[in-house]
């Protein structure tokens, strides 16, 4: 048994107990951007993407994104989310548009997965929506702006 | 960023914030009604659908929604459903069968939703047990019968 | 065991074999309408209903319940659904929006359960968004319009 | 009517209402057991099955499991599931693999099937890792060790 | 980067490539057994388990988990499944109940997953829909009974 | 109505129609890059970090993730996913991880978007396991390699 011991204790993942800490109000911002080049992102602007109402869509992937995290990443709590908004931006400079989602909710374990999966579904669904006019769009720098609420307190980039 | 800002105005669909409302006990109840026409209404009186057993399916099929209604429903808030009773009835007169949800939690939001989606869902359900027989069944009038809860009050048709 | 092969005789629901049928185009249409009464009706078609944008957010969710049918309805085959549309049309006169899907694939089995259901959820979508204004909207007479394709052949309402 | 009553009554399936429970900390523990026979209890115990980590992704399987058991098992309660452990133990005299997951949470219901379900997906991972090897594996024995708090109190096998 | 490639050597589990194989019709029957203790048994034979209707919502759970196992067992290839019965037999003596799927499809791959899936997730209804009544149950022996079709051939217990 | 059309106009989403497509085998590589910052990567590289197997569990959150493209992205069309390979490289003098994932289906339409979804997904598994020891964490340029199949033919960056 002592080899099968090895095997296992490398692989220990676990969802941690959070079941001794309260529930308090938390909230985390996360932001990311989309690079489109300048074809896709004049069509976009001009709302001529051929598939749809890029923005709309976007939008509603992000949310629905964010109540879906517990199934997506493996160790992830479970958590009533709240609250969801994901705004854009249009970045005219870079052709990119930047991607926000700020999550809020009472919880004993923090929303930080939650904004940044919002986030980033966000953006796979724009490049989905535009990737018949360029295929060599980036998602770039998606990460944690700020995050409020929990034992280790409130964390801004 | 003018045209930009005017493409997202419209669509800035978001998850209402209710991290700020207690939660308490919700319920809510809808009805709907399943139209089948006279020769499936016999069968499915006499359990000779060749599917099987079309309302013990069909009431699985709506509780089960009810507790998926976020992810169904874009703007939903998760919720931990607490309760769920799927009954049926029989109009003979009207060769319908009358479907009811009824639908309890504590939680910071309402369960209207749960409650339609129930009855929705098994609906289809009957729908798809027995559309060999006749495919002009029609789903009608799903509505709210009353809710009660929450800082709007009870309500009732 | 007697009894107990008397219990389980009415019950047993099964997903029928198709495994010997020909994948071919199958189309199915289907409609239904919202009933939202005055006031909504004018907020809707203002764009006014605070939580967004109403019909964005009802297509999305019609279109993503019609790839999620074999989920929700318990005896429905998995398809691989390759055309999903929703649209929606206002009835002024009745304050209603009408809803109608229409879905396609090839495979062995009809869409006729994807375009209902897709139907049905965008219709759940729409009271979502607009049951702040009014509780008493209905969702009526959700019904096949016409399906093709398949060995039953095809079929209008 | 009466014989449409007749067919409902020995189906009336609904999730029980526990609005009126408090929630309190529960644990479950649950075991079962894969026989795997020699040749792919060796090849495991040495890390040698083609398809990759047996053990860590069966952990991560039954993880993720107890986050979807009210997906799963119909009448089930949707549970903010706060801690989950999966572990293996090899039984060299056996060509087996002991698989325990201990499960934990404040709820107004118990755990029991979290766990239960996380043993069995976990399990059902390892077959299907070594299934190219022995299709002759056996899954045993699935059952609860222990259970702690809630009305009815603690339990133990 | 030595240490970083030792870390991820073990753990490369992927998803086959099937992408070369051609789709032929696939089968695949599993079984096995929940024991249930005298009382459990007596009341489910008779009907009398207060949760509702026992078999038909098993039936039901373990149908909709042959559809979902690409969700649940982490390297399975998602497949059409195009037939599903899940069939139980009392077994007075032993208080037990045999549960037993069939499934079939045409696919590059075989479908023994889903056939042990469905009668794991059946079984653990039963066990949910019985534990109120007796804690003590057992799932055992979940098998392989045969499959058929593939590269592999057939097999047979 | 005209107000109505309006409103309608922009949002005229659809997923579109590839039942006229053959079905011919399709690839794609995606790739993107966590920086974990020096003392993050170096707890990773040495198997320290706390929560458990980082590359394994991400891994398995990646080829999962793949699956699920169609209920994530909502205009993407179901797949029947053949293949699935997602790997890590470290990338000591940035501390970084680059994740890679490549992705194949014999379908009527492309894998992009499941490619470029299981690099995000793996990606955030991997913030979300070492988010304890630094919040500060970006995910950077996730973006499509190559790809092949299909009437567009073969791309590459």
């Amino acid at each position: 048994m002592t080899a099968f011991t090895h095997i296992d204790a490398q692989g220990q993942a676990r969802m941690v107990d959070v079941s001794g800490k309260p529930a308090t109000v938390r909230e985390a911002v996360a932001r990311g951007r989309v690079r489109l080049g300048e074809r896709a992102f004049e069509l976009l602007v001009r709302g001529e993407i051929p598939k749809g109402d890029v923005l709309a869509v976007a939008r509603v992937a992000g949310i629905m994104a964010a109540k879906r995290v517990d199934q997506l990443i493996p160790l992830c709590h479970p958590l009533p989310v709240e609250a969801v908004e994901v705004h854009f931006e249009a970045l005219a400079g870079e052709h990119a548009v930047e991607v926000e989602a700020r999550v809020r909710t009472r919880a004993a374990t923090g929303v930080e997965m939650e904004a940044l999966t919002a986030v980033s579904v966000a953006a796979l669904a724009i490049y989905d929506m535009c990737k018949s006019v360029d295929k060599g769009m980036t998602i770039e720098t998606v990460h944690l702006v700020r995050k409020s609420g929990g034992k280790s307190g409130d964390w801004e980039r």
